[in-house]
């Protein structure tokens, strides 16, 4: 029992979408569990730190595409809404006092971490790239340049780091438009490689959003938009949690019980919701398990 | 037309599936498209190469269960039928005289390529892991630890380089296991976290090989078969060429002419299969663009 409340637990913490887990949330509490608007999920997640490195900015690998492009969005932020989202080392550097449960926390988690799309340090030789992000549309566009570290065949990307770029993208706006904290899905249909120091744009955009699922697809193509690169669809499972909701989890796990039967929190709609959604997620997980 | 050849080459081209391109094959023929057996294809793989580091052996970074698992399975290269599969810097270092065309030669080709997967230079940091194959089964195993810089969540691997791994697992199966040479779909599902250090065991399969087409499954789990990380499954392309298919390519290439309009090879149905995947891929594409 103790084994199963940890898997759900463990779950709801998953992955990239979220910057620490969606189920300890001490200091911080999505927008929309309380009525209000997804500004201060965005002005959160977007303030400027200036004693970080923030990975978003044009460096000197940046090819022309890149560069212009980024420069064209950069403009739509002024006006049409768009946002251009920082990147930092890690992404707890994003929000703060998000943090894993005790029981969960990770014995190498003082140690030296990074986001795994900025694990190569030196510019341009691994992950380049930039998202910006439309709240009221619920689209972003990933401007992705792949160095020679992240080689497949010979020249060209590893499939594999498309793949990683594309959840990557997905998890942010997940998060962000929707308060999609786990990955159910990715699916990534391949189509033409993508030449080393070339530029992809991900266009990607929440297609829909029905019964606490966001589903998200994208399609990456060349800047002239004549190749198609992958086209990929990610489901995120949509949890609005409470302010106090670590304290209900962590009492789930304390108690070797399954959330379900533990008392429901004081907001309807965000206590509701966890528990269905946990135990559709507890379902399928015992399906396979 | 240009940009159309490009596109269908290219594409045959794709990815991490194929140290090279598949479609350039100058010294090297795929074994079943003779009638011989897939030995020369394994041993051209797994061939020994003293001034190259390998990768998929132990360091002190490797958790004692990776230890002993990875010692458990090279018990079994001995007597069972596996093979360890060395692991190269990059993918060109593991099958000599595959090369893409010149007309998609990237000027970055003469930079420090890393495969994705060894695209972290220090033990321990990044992608640790070792493939076991079984050429009869056509099994494979990967024992894959994630370091400090693959992170998602705090403490946890990035979904991202999850899929990614298994990506790269499924390519070297595809290719040694049935000349699998383009992916044409990765769909990963994701279960639960991998907490950051520990093992994470790959178990992946081909399920089927049906119209020129390997379907290949992978479950992602803990040590004690406890814990489920992920499911996911492949579509690779199967391809036979000639050995003298780079010449048949670049020529289509050159001639701006799709494949099919071009002369049949001398290897009835290696030209056949050809021409009849090209078709289709292509068919797809165009119904994208």
């Amino acid at each position: 029992m103790i084994r199963r409340g940890l898997r759900v637990a463990a779950r709801l913490g998953h992955h990239g979408a979220l910057p620490g887990g969606p189920y300890i949330l001490p200091t911080f509490s999505p927008a929309s569990a309380f009525g209000s608007s997804m500004d201060s999920l965005e002005s959160e997640f977007c303030q400027e730190k200036t004693d970080l490195k923030n990975y978003a900015l044009p460096n000197a690998s940046w090819c022309p595409d890149m560069l212009n492009l980024y420069h064209e969005f950069l403009e739509k932020t002024k006006a049409d809404g768009w946002i251009r989202l920082p990147s930092f080392k890690s992404n707890r550097n994003h929000i703060q006092g998000l943090k894993l449960p005790l029981v969960l926390t990770a014995s190498s988690d003082k140690s030296d971490c990074h986001i795994f799309t900025r694990c190569i340090k030196t510019e341009g030789q691994g992950y380049e790239y930039v998202i910006f992000f439309h709240p009221s549309k619920k689209k972003s566009v990933c401007l992705f340049q792949p160095g020679p570290y992240l080689e497949g065949p010979r020249g060209f990307a590893h499939g594999g780091s498309l793949a990683a770029m594309i959840d990557e993208t997905f998890s942010k706006i997940a998060y962000l438009a929707g308060e999609g904290l786990f990955t159910l899905n990715l699916n990534t249909r391949f189509k033409n490689l993508i030449r080393m120091g070339s530029l992809a744009v991900l266009n990607v955009g929440v297609e829909k959003v029905e019964d606490q699922k966001l589903y998200i697809s994208c399609i990456a193509q060349s800047t002239d938009q004549q190749t198609v690169y992958a086209k990929a669809s990610g489901t995120f499972l949509q949890l609005q949690l409470e302010e106090d909701s670590s304290q209900y989890y962590t009492l789930c796990l304390q108690e070797s019980l399954l959330p379900t039967a533990l008392p429901t929190g004081t907001h309807p709609r965000a206590a509701g919701g966890v528990r269905e959604v946990t135990g559709e997620v507890r379902e399928k997980a015992l399906s396979f398990a």
